[in-house]
């Protein structure tokens, strides 16, 4: 971490003043994609909750696809290292019971996920490749880490990982918005039945 | 079945002029929602995709909302009765990869059910508390199915059925978000996975 110290002086200045409005304008622009869907929500909303001119908002992001997509990628660039340092370190099945329960504060965003989604799985939605990459990537991702977790000895070997691995992504996915519709929902709970179930542990 | 034909006749005139009409409106309204999220479409849009004034439109329904829930209640009542019947005939494992398959010819509807509960998940949307109790019912359901398929001697008695029909209504969500992006996705056989990990039959 030392090397954030050493570069921190360098991010003063007008690339700094930058870096923070960008910054800024993916914080609101969360919000109210995720409040309107990506369809209800404008770069004229944006500018207005952020306090600044629509030009404020355009030389940053000139389009509003361009804007999702900082958006979105931003949201997963939030989780992924830390995600495949601890299936590193503690398995798949811990690490995904950690992200379940660090997502609790984060509902605005995953709400916002699972509205462009679905919205975007029209093939003329502008965010459409975008998804179809993201969900290969993530099966693609976890199929590794239970190929790794099975050599590790600490998962059972299932006989097909990458649909063992596009099942959990379904399930988490499913849960996560019945808890957003009822956050009463046990979502520990429901996501551990999945995992014992689909990728039981060895000494289950 | 004889019944219908016996009130066939009945539905002549006015009456199943307006019903056609209602009808009409429903299934546009479909593919309005479905394409633009429940946000983007309006009344004014189906109307002119029906050839008809607004007013034609706002005579059967007087707001969206009430528009969007007879969607989404025509969606649900033509699967209900048919899964049920079939899940009491030759179980809950059977009833849904038949319903996974039935689904393959109603893309739109689906995309709409994914849009709409998702933007439904904010608690201050119209829809909100139709798709809190759509999920509550369709656990409640599956779960009674579970419990005289367990009677029934058809699958291995699950240590919390409930917990189970809400993971299994989860994955079926998540897959078919994955479908929809991904039209190759091997739905039928993803979801038999999720049935054997979380509800296998007696004889596996």
């Amino acid at each position: 971490m030392t090397s954030a110290h050493t570069t921190t002086p360098a991010r003063r200045g007008p690339y700094a003043k930058s870096a923070q409005r960008r910054a800024e304008i993916i914080e609101v622009a969360t919000r109210v994609f995720a409040s309107r869907g990506y369809h209800g929500g404008s770069l004229r909303d944006i500018a207005r909750q952020l306090g600044v001119s629509l030009r404020g908002v355009v030389h940053h992001f000139p389009s509003k696809s361009e804007l999702l997509e900082a958006v979105l990628e931003h949201a997963d660039q939030t989780a992924e290292p830390w995600f495949s340092e601890h299936a590193d370190e503690r398995g798949i099945r811990s690490a995904i019971v950690e992200l379940v329960e660090v997502n609790f504060t984060r509902t605005e965003l995953l709400r916002l996920l699972a509205i462009v989604s679905s919205e975007a799985s029209a093939p003329d939605h502008p965010a459409h490749t975008w998804f179809v990459k993201r969900y290969e990537k993530l099966t693609r991702n976890l199929t590794t880490m239970i190929d790794r977790d099975v050599s590790a000895g600490r998962i059972q070997p299932p006989a097909d990982p990458e649909a063992v691995a596009q099942a959990i992504v379904a399930a988490w996915d499913g849960l996560q918005l019945q808890w957003l519709l009822a956050p009463h929902t046990d979502m520990v709970g429901r996501m551990t039945l999945v995992l014992d179930s689909l990728l039981p542990a060895t000494d289950d």
